[in-house]
């Protein structure tokens, strides 16, 4: 069966170029891909940018607007299905293709999703989750930005995701499920966090842990940590940035040295962990968790490296057929 | 000059034991030191514990009442200067001690240093600053989790008093201050820190650079990075996490090796940058910005090691006459 994607060829800093500088990268690295391409945007510009090697896996389609880094969802779902974001939306929404890339304006990709797509039923937002490295391999994080303000009612709506995820495409049992905060006991925390726990000791869906600190991700305390999206942004770019500054240290440390090239050698395996997190182009593509349909949102300041990686996710989430999956985890279904 | 520290010698987990471990590892590591420790609780108990080693730098003062871990603040305030903790506090109001340091209950260590010692004009509510390895040495931090809920005013102030700090405390000339947020443009953000930033962008005192992200900590994009408790709390951790996998990782391959030994050398120095990551113990103490005397925190968890680390912080912060360099630099005066 061939993979249709659907790409938002305007969305991003360096859109259109970087997008097609992301095709052809995928296609480079997937000589023997079945994926086939819809490029939303303006038909003129694309098809400048359209080289012979793509002209085998690239459709253009013609899209009037487009949303740009800065304007406010509000005004986003006005333009809406005119534009090259929203077209390439509603391409899933209409069964043309498997699943949408967009680099863009994350806030409008969210509000446009919701719109056109829906979320599953009892989820009122989605969430983007990302794997952090732990002890035991990784811990998955949500909300990873999707959401600023996020009620009680979020938080638990992101538990029950979480575990549907962990459970269905990670294959954990009964994942345990952690609710991020200032301290274990469970007296800490703002009123959100207190609520959300009150409604998650007793959830027929998710196995509840308690309340997990910033130092249970990388212990692996819990399979699922669930968190707001402004806390759980902040601590994944920190976490992030605490590995580049080890490894900029380490790096320095052996080429400060004349046994550089051996002891290079024996820190690999300990880089290796987190080579991911180095090189942030490696792990581009995050997924809008409890969507009726597969969306993935690229890092907008990514290259074409970046933007291949950000393919690849959405390819390999159609080929898992991850919708269907989540839907029964998020209905209880073992 | 004789120093004198009041200590709550109930606070804790292992208090009053780790307590007097603490005060008796200090003076073992500090042979010439000139302090004199005031130890507040109950003075059977804290007399049992006297050994001939502590008994010339230690007395005791007997205190009814002990507040425990998991008292609300409010009821701490009741019990108030009964308590080993308040009666502690009281000594450095009273000019009797130069500084209190506490491992007990923060929420309740706060109320009551607000209440006796007061906080500078101008500084509604104490921040907990840390200081977190970068590329230029560090970052100062803050609130490290003395106020999980802040509006956007006590943002302002933090980031007044962190000025301040960097600039009396650790010679920076005109501190650059970043506010904490999911992107560096002046759009994103909620609701607190999108004020926050507008007080901010023609503050008189602060020298506002504007949102940084998570990563910027390391970075040293900034000198002083700013936000509420509760980010701050789960941040720090998140890093100290990340930072004890990473050592762990790193050893593991250097103990699979048989050029081990070889490896642990030429990464001695990347790992000596997060020691203190590394053994939390080593930089247990964290200080109360914004009121009118020392106070010192000590984690409730810790050990005789940890706790004499925080006496240490208390001593130091006394000798550097932290006080009134704080007033000054809260007002303005070079």
């Amino acid at each position: 069966m061939t993979t249709c994607i659907a790409i938002d060829a305007m969305g991003g800093d360096g859109a259109p170029k970087i997008v097609f500088d992301g095709i052809a990268e995928f296609i480079r690295t997937h000589p023997h891909t079945n994926v086939q391409f819809l490029a939303f945007g303006q038909e003129n510009v694309l098809t400048s940018l359209l080289t012979p090697a793509l002209r085998k896996h690239v459709t253009i389609k013609h899209a009037e607007e487009v949303i740009t880094g800065q304007l406010k969802p509000s005004l986003a779902v006005r333009i809406g299905r005119k534009s090259s974001m929203g077209m390439a939306i509603d391409a899933v929404s209409q069964g043309v293709a498997h699943a949408v890339v967009s680099a863009g304006n994350t806030g409008a990709l969210m509000a446009l999703s919701k719109i056109i797509l829906k979320t599953f039923d009892g989820i009122d937002r989605p969430a983007i989750p990302a794997l952090i490295p732990s002890d035991k391999g990784c811990t998955l994080v949500l909300d990873l930005g999707a959401n600023i303000d996020c009620s009680a009612e979020n938080l638990v709506q992101f538990a029950v995701m979480g575990s549907a995820y962990s459970r269905k495409l990670m294959n954990i049992e009964n994942p345990s499920v952690g609710l991020l905060n200032v301290g274990s006991e469970d007296l800490k925390g703002n009123q959100i966090v207190q609520a959300a726990a009150h409604f998650l000791r007793d959830h027929p869906l998710v196995n509840f842990h308690g309340f997990v600190e910033g130092d249970d991700i990388t212990k692996a305390t819990v399979d699922v940590v669930v968190t707001d999206g402004f806390t759980g942004n902040i601590v994944l770019k920190a976490i992030e940035g605490t590995v580049r500054l080890f490894a900029r240290q380490l790096k320095k440390s052996l080429s400060d040295s004349v046994l550089s090239k051996i002891g290079a050698l024996i820190a690999q395996p300990s880089l290796a962990t987190f080579k991911r997190f180095v090189d942030p182009r490696l792990y581009n593509g995050a997924m809008f968790l409890g969507l009726r349909g597969i969306v993935i949102k690229s890092h907008g300041g990514t290259d074409g490296i970046g933007f291949a990686n950000a393919i690849k996710v959405a390819d390999e989430m159609v080929k898992r057929n991850v919708i269907p999956d989540l839907q029964a985890g998020l209905e209880g279904i073992q």
